[in-house]
Protein backbone atom coordinates (compact mmCIF):
# COMPACT_ATOMS: atom_id res chain seq x y z
CA UNK A 1 0.00 0.00 0.00
CA UNK A 2 1.10 3.63 -0.74
CA UNK A 3 1.48 6.24 2.36
CA UNK A 4 -1.57 7.83 1.27
CA UNK A 5 -3.43 4.49 1.37
CA UNK A 6 -2.60 3.77 4.81
CA UNK A 7 -3.54 6.97 5.68
CA UNK A 8 -6.55 6.64 4.34
CA UNK A 9 -7.60 3.25 6.10
CA UNK A 10 -6.52 4.41 9.39
CA UNK A 11 -8.41 7.30 9.23
CA UNK A 12 -11.83 5.10 8.17
CA UNK A 13 -11.02 2.35 10.77
CA UNK A 14 -10.52 5.21 13.89
CA UNK A 15 -13.60 6.31 12.43
CA UNK A 16 -15.08 3.23 12.70
CA UNK A 17 -14.32 2.79 16.13
CA UNK A 18 -15.56 5.54 17.83
CA UNK A 19 -18.92 4.42 16.19
CA UNK A 20 -18.72 1.27 17.11
CA UNK A 21 -17.76 1.73 20.77
CA UNK A 22 -20.84 4.84 20.78
CA UNK A 23 -23.05 1.52 19.40
CA UNK A 24 -21.68 -0.61 21.74
CA UNK A 25 -22.44 1.43 24.58
CA UNK A 26 -25.70 2.81 23.86
CA UNK A 27 -27.12 -1.11 22.95
CA UNK A 28 -25.59 -2.57 26.35
CA UNK A 29 -27.21 0.36 28.03
CA UNK A 30 -30.69 -0.61 26.83
CA UNK A 31 -30.17 -4.40 28.00
CA UNK A 32 -29.62 -5.34 24.56
CA UNK A 33 -27.22 -8.39 23.08
CA UNK A 34 -25.30 -7.43 20.13
CA UNK A 35 -24.34 -10.25 17.53
CA UNK A 36 -22.06 -9.92 14.55
CA UNK A 37 -21.88 -12.71 12.17
CA UNK A 38 -19.21 -12.60 9.56
CA UNK A 39 -18.30 -15.69 7.22
CA UNK A 40 -17.90 -16.60 3.92
CA UNK A 41 -20.56 -16.78 1.49
CA UNK A 42 -23.14 -19.76 1.83
CA UNK A 43 -21.60 -20.89 5.05
CA UNK A 44 -24.86 -20.57 6.70
CA UNK A 45 -25.35 -17.51 8.13
CA UNK A 46 -29.13 -17.25 7.41
CA UNK A 47 -30.05 -20.66 8.09
CA UNK A 48 -28.46 -21.10 11.78
CA UNK A 49 -30.16 -17.27 12.34
CA UNK A 50 -33.76 -18.62 10.93
CA UNK A 51 -32.82 -22.09 13.55
CA UNK A 52 -32.20 -19.38 16.56
CA UNK A 53 -35.36 -18.07 16.06
CA UNK A 54 -37.13 -20.91 16.34
CA UNK A 55 -35.40 -21.53 19.93
CA UNK A 56 -35.54 -18.19 20.69
CA UNK A 57 -38.04 -16.06 19.47
CA UNK A 58 -40.59 -17.27 21.89
CA UNK A 59 -39.31 -16.11 25.16
CA UNK A 60 -36.99 -13.36 23.77
CA UNK A 61 -37.24 -10.36 21.58
CA UNK A 62 -34.89 -10.33 18.88
CA UNK A 63 -34.30 -8.32 15.56
CA UNK A 64 -31.83 -8.71 12.57
CA UNK A 65 -29.78 -6.83 10.02
CA UNK A 66 -29.10 -8.41 7.37
CA UNK A 67 -25.38 -6.82 5.27
CA UNK A 68 -25.35 -8.06 1.79
CA UNK A 69 -24.25 -5.84 -1.71
CA UNK A 70 -27.45 -6.95 -3.29
CA UNK A 71 -30.83 -8.38 -3.02
CA UNK A 72 -32.99 -7.93 -0.05
CA UNK A 73 -33.07 -12.10 0.22
CA UNK A 74 -31.68 -12.88 3.70
CA UNK A 75 -33.83 -10.08 5.38
CA UNK A 76 -37.05 -11.61 3.56
CA UNK A 77 -36.04 -14.95 4.90
CA UNK A 78 -36.04 -13.75 8.78
CA UNK A 79 -38.84 -11.76 8.44
CA UNK A 80 -40.84 -14.60 7.44
CA UNK A 81 -39.91 -16.15 10.84
CA UNK A 82 -41.57 -13.03 12.06
CA UNK A 83 -38.56 -11.53 13.14
CA UNK A 84 -38.24 -7.94 12.50
CA UNK A 85 -35.20 -7.89 10.23
CA UNK A 86 -33.28 -4.69 8.22
CA UNK A 87 -31.55 -5.25 4.91
CA UNK A 88 -28.15 -2.99 4.54
CA UNK A 89 -27.09 -3.00 0.89
CA UNK A 90 -24.25 -2.05 0.73
CA UNK A 91 -24.15 -1.84 -3.02
CA UNK A 92 -20.64 -3.24 -3.55
CA UNK A 93 -19.10 -2.70 -0.27
CA UNK A 94 -17.20 -5.91 0.90
CA UNK A 95 -18.49 -5.70 4.51
CA UNK A 96 -20.66 -3.75 6.75
CA UNK A 97 -19.39 -0.49 9.15
CA UNK A 98 -20.44 0.59 12.24
CA UNK A 99 -21.83 3.76 10.51
CA UNK A 100 -24.17 1.47 8.54
CA UNK A 101 -25.65 0.08 11.91
CA UNK A 102 -25.54 3.47 13.38
CA UNK A 103 -27.91 4.48 10.70
CA UNK A 104 -30.59 1.78 11.95
CA UNK A 105 -30.42 2.96 15.73
CA UNK A 106 -33.98 5.02 15.37
CA UNK A 107 -35.85 1.87 13.85
CA UNK A 108 -34.28 -0.63 16.79
CA UNK A 109 -37.21 -1.02 19.55
CA UNK A 110 -35.37 -0.01 22.57
CA UNK A 111 -36.91 -3.67 24.63
CA UNK A 112 -35.13 -5.99 22.26
CA UNK A 113 -33.18 -8.49 23.99
CA UNK A 114 -30.68 -10.03 20.76
CA UNK A 115 -29.67 -7.95 17.84
CA UNK A 116 -28.23 -10.09 15.48
CA UNK A 117 -25.79 -8.37 12.63
CA UNK A 118 -25.49 -10.82 9.47
CA UNK A 119 -22.02 -9.18 7.94
CA UNK A 120 -21.73 -9.66 4.22
CA UNK A 121 -20.30 -13.02 2.86
CA UNK A 122 -16.87 -12.55 3.19
CA UNK A 123 -13.96 -14.15 5.24
CA UNK A 124 -11.60 -11.52 4.92
CA UNK A 125 -12.54 -7.70 5.13
CA UNK A 126 -15.90 -7.61 8.05
CA UNK A 127 -12.84 -8.67 10.46
CA UNK A 128 -11.20 -4.32 10.63
CA UNK A 129 -14.46 -3.26 11.40
CA UNK A 130 -16.26 -3.60 14.87
CA UNK A 131 -19.77 -3.10 14.36
CA UNK A 132 -20.46 -2.12 18.08
CA UNK A 133 -21.13 -5.95 18.84
CA UNK A 134 -20.64 -8.01 22.40
CA UNK A 135 -19.95 -10.75 20.74
CA UNK A 136 -18.41 -11.54 17.61
CA UNK A 137 -18.93 -14.63 15.76
CA UNK A 138 -17.02 -16.18 12.77
CA UNK A 139 -19.02 -19.35 11.14
CA UNK A 140 -16.83 -22.46 9.14
CA UNK A 141 -18.56 -24.85 7.09
CA UNK A 142 -17.36 -28.17 6.35
CA UNK A 143 -17.48 -27.75 2.80
CA UNK A 144 -15.07 -24.89 2.89
CA UNK A 145 -12.39 -27.50 4.68
CA UNK A 146 -10.73 -27.59 7.64
CA UNK A 147 -7.70 -25.36 6.87
CA UNK A 148 -9.03 -22.22 6.66
CA UNK A 149 -8.45 -20.95 10.44
CA UNK A 150 -4.52 -20.64 9.54
CA UNK A 151 -5.51 -19.37 5.84
CA UNK A 152 -7.61 -16.84 6.85
CA UNK A 153 -6.82 -15.89 10.76
CA UNK A 154 -7.90 -12.17 10.98
CA UNK A 155 -11.69 -13.27 11.31
CA UNK A 156 -10.80 -16.22 13.91
CA UNK A 157 -8.19 -14.00 15.65
CA UNK A 158 -10.58 -11.06 16.28
CA UNK A 159 -14.08 -13.57 16.84
CA UNK A 160 -15.27 -14.59 20.64
CA UNK A 161 -17.19 -17.49 19.78
CA UNK A 162 -16.41 -20.52 16.54
CA UNK A 163 -19.17 -21.91 14.88
CA UNK A 164 -18.63 -24.70 12.84
CA UNK A 165 -21.54 -25.30 10.69
CA UNK A 166 -23.07 -27.83 8.85
CA UNK A 167 -21.88 -30.60 10.35
CA UNK A 168 -24.26 -33.17 8.89
CA UNK A 169 -21.88 -32.91 5.66
CA UNK A 170 -19.48 -34.82 7.37
CA UNK A 171 -18.50 -37.41 6.29
CA UNK A 172 -18.93 -37.77 3.57
CA UNK A 173 -16.92 -34.56 3.85
CA UNK A 174 -12.83 -34.75 4.80
CA UNK A 175 -13.23 -32.13 7.18
CA UNK A 176 -11.45 -32.79 10.66
CA UNK A 177 -13.07 -30.73 12.83
CA UNK A 178 -11.27 -31.57 15.63
CA UNK A 179 -8.25 -30.14 13.64
CA UNK A 180 -10.09 -27.05 12.40
CA UNK A 181 -11.19 -26.36 16.51
CA UNK A 182 -7.45 -26.87 17.31
CA UNK A 183 -5.26 -24.52 14.30
CA UNK A 184 -8.31 -22.17 15.40
CA UNK A 185 -7.35 -22.33 18.67
CA UNK A 186 -3.81 -21.31 17.73
CA UNK A 187 -4.52 -18.21 16.09
CA UNK A 188 -6.97 -17.57 19.27
CA UNK A 189 -6.43 -19.60 22.16
CA UNK A 190 -9.67 -17.59 23.72
CA UNK A 191 -12.12 -18.68 20.99
CA UNK A 192 -15.40 -20.64 22.56
CA UNK A 193 -16.01 -23.08 20.24
CA UNK A 194 -19.69 -24.65 19.25
CA UNK A 195 -20.36 -27.44 16.33
CA UNK A 196 -24.00 -27.04 14.72
CA UNK A 197 -26.15 -28.62 11.77
CA UNK A 198 -28.87 -25.76 11.65
CA UNK A 199 -30.63 -28.32 8.82
CA UNK A 200 -30.73 -31.52 11.63
CA UNK A 201 -31.26 -28.77 14.73
CA UNK A 202 -28.47 -30.48 15.88
CA UNK A 203 -25.72 -27.85 18.53
CA UNK A 204 -28.38 -24.65 17.92
CA UNK A 205 -29.65 -25.23 21.49
CA UNK A 206 -26.41 -25.30 23.39
CA UNK A 207 -25.61 -22.31 21.67
CA UNK A 208 -28.74 -20.35 22.52
CA UNK A 209 -27.98 -21.33 26.17
CA UNK A 210 -24.85 -19.54 25.90
CA UNK A 211 -26.80 -16.65 24.16
CA UNK A 212 -29.15 -16.52 27.03
CA UNK A 213 -26.07 -16.96 29.68
CA UNK A 214 -24.50 -13.59 27.40
CA UNK A 215 -27.54 -11.52 27.64
CA UNK A 216 -27.65 -12.56 31.55
CA UNK A 217 -24.08 -11.89 32.72
CA UNK A 218 -24.58 -7.90 30.01
CA UNK A 219 -27.35 -7.09 31.75
CA UNK A 220 -25.71 -7.76 35.80
CA UNK A 221 -22.71 -6.14 34.59
CA UNK A 222 -24.97 -3.28 33.38
CA UNK A 223 -27.34 -2.84 36.47
CA UNK B 1 -17.28 6.36 1.14
CA UNK B 2 -15.34 9.86 1.79
CA UNK B 3 -14.37 11.80 -1.23
CA UNK B 4 -11.00 10.67 -0.13
CA UNK B 5 -11.45 7.29 0.43
CA UNK B 6 -13.16 7.32 -3.53
CA UNK B 7 -9.84 9.37 -5.04
CA UNK B 8 -7.73 6.64 -3.67
CA UNK B 9 -9.24 3.83 -4.87
CA UNK B 10 -9.98 5.19 -8.15
CA UNK B 11 -5.88 6.09 -8.21
CA UNK B 12 -5.55 2.58 -6.81
CA UNK B 13 -7.69 0.91 -9.67
CA UNK B 14 -5.93 3.01 -12.30
CA UNK B 15 -2.83 2.09 -11.59
CA UNK B 16 -3.73 -1.57 -11.53
CA UNK B 17 -5.70 -1.39 -14.73
CA UNK B 18 -2.78 0.02 -16.49
CA UNK B 19 -0.37 -2.61 -15.06
CA UNK B 20 -2.70 -5.79 -15.59
CA UNK B 21 -2.59 -4.43 -19.94
CA UNK B 22 0.91 -4.51 -19.75
CA UNK B 23 1.29 -7.91 -18.12
CA UNK B 24 -1.44 -9.37 -20.43
CA UNK B 25 0.47 -7.92 -23.98
CA UNK B 26 3.65 -9.32 -22.49
CA UNK B 27 1.99 -12.90 -21.72
CA UNK B 28 0.32 -12.78 -24.85
CA UNK B 29 3.19 -12.16 -27.30
CA UNK B 30 4.97 -15.39 -25.60
CA UNK B 31 2.07 -17.02 -26.17
CA UNK B 32 1.55 -17.71 -22.55
CA UNK B 33 -2.64 -18.35 -21.95
CA UNK B 34 -3.39 -16.73 -18.17
CA UNK B 35 -6.60 -17.68 -16.46
CA UNK B 36 -8.03 -15.95 -13.15
CA UNK B 37 -9.74 -18.14 -11.01
CA UNK B 38 -11.65 -16.18 -7.92
CA UNK B 39 -14.12 -17.86 -5.78
CA UNK B 40 -15.05 -18.15 -1.94
CA UNK B 41 -13.03 -19.24 0.13
CA UNK B 42 -12.98 -23.56 -0.23
CA UNK B 43 -15.08 -23.82 -3.46
CA UNK B 44 -12.04 -26.17 -4.87
CA UNK B 45 -9.96 -23.43 -6.79
CA UNK B 46 -6.91 -25.42 -5.82
CA UNK B 47 -8.71 -28.98 -6.09
CA UNK B 48 -9.92 -28.06 -9.57
CA UNK B 49 -5.96 -26.89 -10.40
CA UNK B 50 -4.87 -30.34 -9.18
CA UNK B 51 -7.44 -31.57 -11.63
CA UNK B 52 -6.66 -29.64 -14.96
CA UNK B 53 -2.72 -30.58 -13.76
CA UNK B 54 -3.51 -33.76 -14.21
CA UNK B 55 -5.18 -33.74 -17.61
CA UNK B 56 -2.99 -30.51 -19.31
CA UNK B 57 0.79 -31.55 -18.20
CA UNK B 58 1.54 -33.87 -19.80
CA UNK B 59 1.31 -32.23 -22.93
CA UNK B 60 1.50 -28.58 -22.24
CA UNK B 61 3.78 -26.43 -20.00
CA UNK B 62 1.75 -24.94 -17.07
CA UNK B 63 2.35 -22.75 -13.93
CA UNK B 64 0.48 -21.58 -11.19
CA UNK B 65 0.06 -18.40 -9.17
CA UNK B 66 -1.26 -18.98 -5.86
CA UNK B 67 -2.57 -16.03 -4.03
CA UNK B 68 -3.36 -16.39 -0.43
CA UNK B 69 -3.52 -14.26 2.77
CA UNK B 70 -1.19 -16.56 4.85
CA UNK B 71 0.49 -20.10 4.66
CA UNK B 72 2.23 -21.93 1.81
CA UNK B 73 -0.04 -25.22 1.73
CA UNK B 74 -1.64 -24.31 -1.17
CA UNK B 75 1.23 -23.75 -3.57
CA UNK B 76 2.92 -26.79 -2.21
CA UNK B 77 -0.02 -28.84 -2.96
CA UNK B 78 0.21 -28.00 -7.11
CA UNK B 79 4.02 -28.29 -6.78
CA UNK B 80 3.24 -31.57 -5.32
CA UNK B 81 1.86 -32.42 -8.90
CA UNK B 82 5.16 -31.54 -10.12
CA UNK B 83 3.82 -28.11 -11.67
CA UNK B 84 5.60 -24.94 -10.32
CA UNK B 85 4.13 -22.53 -8.23
CA UNK B 86 4.80 -19.31 -6.86
CA UNK B 87 3.26 -18.53 -3.07
CA UNK B 88 2.11 -14.82 -2.93
CA UNK B 89 1.23 -13.95 0.79
CA UNK B 90 -0.81 -10.88 0.99
CA UNK B 91 -0.08 -10.47 4.48
CA UNK B 92 -3.73 -9.48 5.43
CA UNK B 93 -4.79 -7.87 1.40
CA UNK B 94 -7.92 -9.47 0.41
CA UNK B 95 -7.02 -9.74 -3.07
CA UNK B 96 -4.21 -9.79 -5.70
CA UNK B 97 -3.17 -7.20 -7.16
CA UNK B 98 -1.71 -7.00 -11.15
CA UNK B 99 1.82 -5.65 -9.38
CA UNK B 100 1.90 -8.54 -7.35
CA UNK B 101 1.78 -10.74 -10.28
CA UNK B 102 4.15 -8.59 -12.34
CA UNK B 103 6.86 -8.64 -9.44
CA UNK B 104 7.27 -12.22 -10.22
CA UNK B 105 7.53 -12.07 -14.28
CA UNK B 106 11.06 -12.70 -13.88
CA UNK B 107 10.95 -16.16 -12.65
CA UNK B 108 8.21 -17.24 -15.20
CA UNK B 109 9.92 -19.22 -17.86
CA UNK B 110 8.71 -18.12 -21.30
CA UNK B 111 7.91 -21.23 -22.97
CA UNK B 112 5.24 -21.79 -20.59
CA UNK B 113 1.97 -22.31 -22.13
CA UNK B 114 -0.85 -22.01 -19.17
CA UNK B 115 -0.49 -19.45 -16.28
CA UNK B 116 -2.69 -19.89 -13.77
CA UNK B 117 -3.28 -17.48 -10.79
CA UNK B 118 -5.50 -18.53 -7.39
CA UNK B 119 -6.71 -15.29 -6.65
CA UNK B 120 -7.32 -14.79 -2.76
CA UNK B 121 -10.54 -16.36 -1.20
CA UNK B 122 -13.02 -14.11 -1.58
CA UNK B 123 -16.47 -13.16 -2.98
CA UNK B 124 -15.91 -9.72 -3.69
CA UNK B 125 -12.77 -8.10 -3.84
CA UNK B 126 -10.80 -9.68 -6.14
CA UNK B 127 -13.51 -8.94 -8.68
CA UNK B 128 -12.54 -5.39 -9.03
CA UNK B 129 -8.94 -6.12 -9.90
CA UNK B 130 -7.40 -7.00 -13.46
CA UNK B 131 -5.09 -8.69 -13.06
CA UNK B 132 -4.30 -9.43 -16.75
CA UNK B 133 -5.43 -12.75 -17.72
CA UNK B 134 -7.04 -13.75 -20.43
CA UNK B 135 -9.68 -15.44 -19.23
CA UNK B 136 -11.82 -14.63 -15.85
CA UNK B 137 -13.18 -17.65 -13.96
CA UNK B 138 -15.44 -17.32 -10.92
CA UNK B 139 -15.75 -21.06 -9.13
CA UNK B 140 -19.06 -21.32 -7.22
CA UNK B 141 -19.26 -24.45 -5.28
CA UNK B 142 -22.80 -26.32 -4.68
CA UNK B 143 -22.72 -26.04 -0.94
CA UNK B 144 -22.96 -22.07 -0.68
CA UNK B 145 -26.20 -21.95 -2.76
CA UNK B 146 -27.90 -21.36 -5.82
CA UNK B 147 -28.63 -17.29 -4.55
CA UNK B 148 -25.27 -16.32 -4.83
CA UNK B 149 -24.86 -14.80 -8.58
CA UNK B 150 -27.34 -11.74 -7.74
CA UNK B 151 -26.02 -11.39 -4.22
CA UNK B 152 -22.45 -11.21 -5.31
CA UNK B 153 -22.83 -9.50 -8.66
CA UNK B 154 -19.71 -8.37 -9.68
CA UNK B 155 -17.10 -11.63 -9.47
CA UNK B 156 -20.16 -13.05 -12.11
CA UNK B 157 -20.26 -9.59 -14.45
CA UNK B 158 -17.06 -9.81 -14.96
CA UNK B 159 -16.28 -12.88 -15.42
CA UNK B 160 -15.99 -14.89 -18.84
CA UNK B 161 -16.40 -18.24 -17.27
CA UNK B 162 -18.79 -19.51 -14.43
CA UNK B 163 -17.78 -23.21 -13.32
CA UNK B 164 -19.74 -25.00 -10.85
CA UNK B 165 -17.96 -27.44 -8.56
CA UNK B 166 -18.81 -29.95 -6.33
CA UNK B 167 -21.58 -30.87 -8.21
CA UNK B 168 -20.80 -34.43 -6.53
CA UNK B 169 -22.64 -32.85 -3.42
CA UNK B 170 -25.78 -32.59 -5.57
CA UNK B 171 -27.88 -34.07 -4.20
CA UNK B 172 -27.86 -34.38 -0.93
CA UNK B 173 -27.60 -30.71 -1.19
CA UNK B 174 -30.64 -28.23 -2.31
CA UNK B 175 -28.47 -26.55 -5.02
CA UNK B 176 -30.34 -26.14 -8.52
CA UNK B 177 -27.98 -25.96 -10.80
CA UNK B 178 -29.78 -24.80 -13.56
CA UNK B 179 -31.38 -21.37 -11.35
CA UNK B 180 -27.94 -20.62 -10.45
CA UNK B 181 -26.62 -20.61 -14.19
CA UNK B 182 -29.68 -19.01 -15.13
CA UNK B 183 -29.21 -16.27 -12.32
CA UNK B 184 -25.78 -15.89 -13.70
CA UNK B 185 -26.92 -15.26 -17.33
CA UNK B 186 -29.45 -12.48 -16.37
CA UNK B 187 -26.68 -10.76 -14.51
CA UNK B 188 -23.97 -11.53 -17.34
CA UNK B 189 -25.48 -12.92 -20.56
CA UNK B 190 -22.00 -13.41 -22.39
CA UNK B 191 -20.65 -16.11 -19.57
CA UNK B 192 -19.80 -19.31 -20.32
CA UNK B 193 -20.48 -22.01 -17.97
CA UNK B 194 -19.52 -25.54 -16.99
CA UNK B 195 -20.39 -27.88 -14.11
CA UNK B 196 -17.38 -29.61 -12.53
CA UNK B 197 -16.59 -32.28 -9.42
CA UNK B 198 -12.75 -32.21 -9.35
CA UNK B 199 -13.36 -35.12 -7.20
CA UNK B 200 -15.00 -37.15 -9.02
CA UNK B 201 -13.01 -35.97 -12.21
CA UNK B 202 -16.43 -35.34 -14.12
CA UNK B 203 -16.44 -31.81 -16.33
CA UNK B 204 -13.06 -31.18 -15.90
CA UNK B 205 -12.16 -33.03 -19.76
CA UNK B 206 -14.18 -30.26 -21.18
CA UNK B 207 -12.96 -27.59 -19.40
CA UNK B 208 -9.53 -28.47 -20.47
CA UNK B 209 -10.46 -28.89 -24.13
CA UNK B 210 -11.87 -25.33 -24.02
CA UNK B 211 -8.68 -24.18 -21.80
CA UNK B 212 -6.20 -25.90 -25.29
CA UNK B 213 -9.05 -24.44 -27.77
CA UNK B 214 -8.14 -20.57 -26.04
CA UNK B 215 -4.64 -21.11 -26.02
CA UNK B 216 -5.23 -21.92 -29.60
CA UNK B 217 -7.07 -19.07 -30.36
CA UNK B 218 -4.56 -16.69 -28.46
CA UNK B 219 -1.30 -17.65 -30.70
CA UNK B 220 -3.56 -17.54 -33.86
CA UNK B 221 -4.23 -13.74 -32.79
CA UNK B 222 -0.94 -12.99 -31.92
CA UNK B 223 0.68 -14.87 -34.98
Amino acid sequence: MTKKEVLVLEDLLGTNKKIAADIRKQLSQKGILSVNLMSSPGAGKTTLLESIAERLSTVYKMAVIEGDIETERDADRIRRKGIPAWQILTGGACHLEAKMVGRLFPEIPADLDFLFIENVGNLVCPASFDLGENIRCVLLSTPEGDDKPKKYPKAFTTSDWLIVTKTDLVPPLPFDIQKAIREAKEVNPSLQTFTVSALEGKGVDTLVEQLIAALDELRKNDA
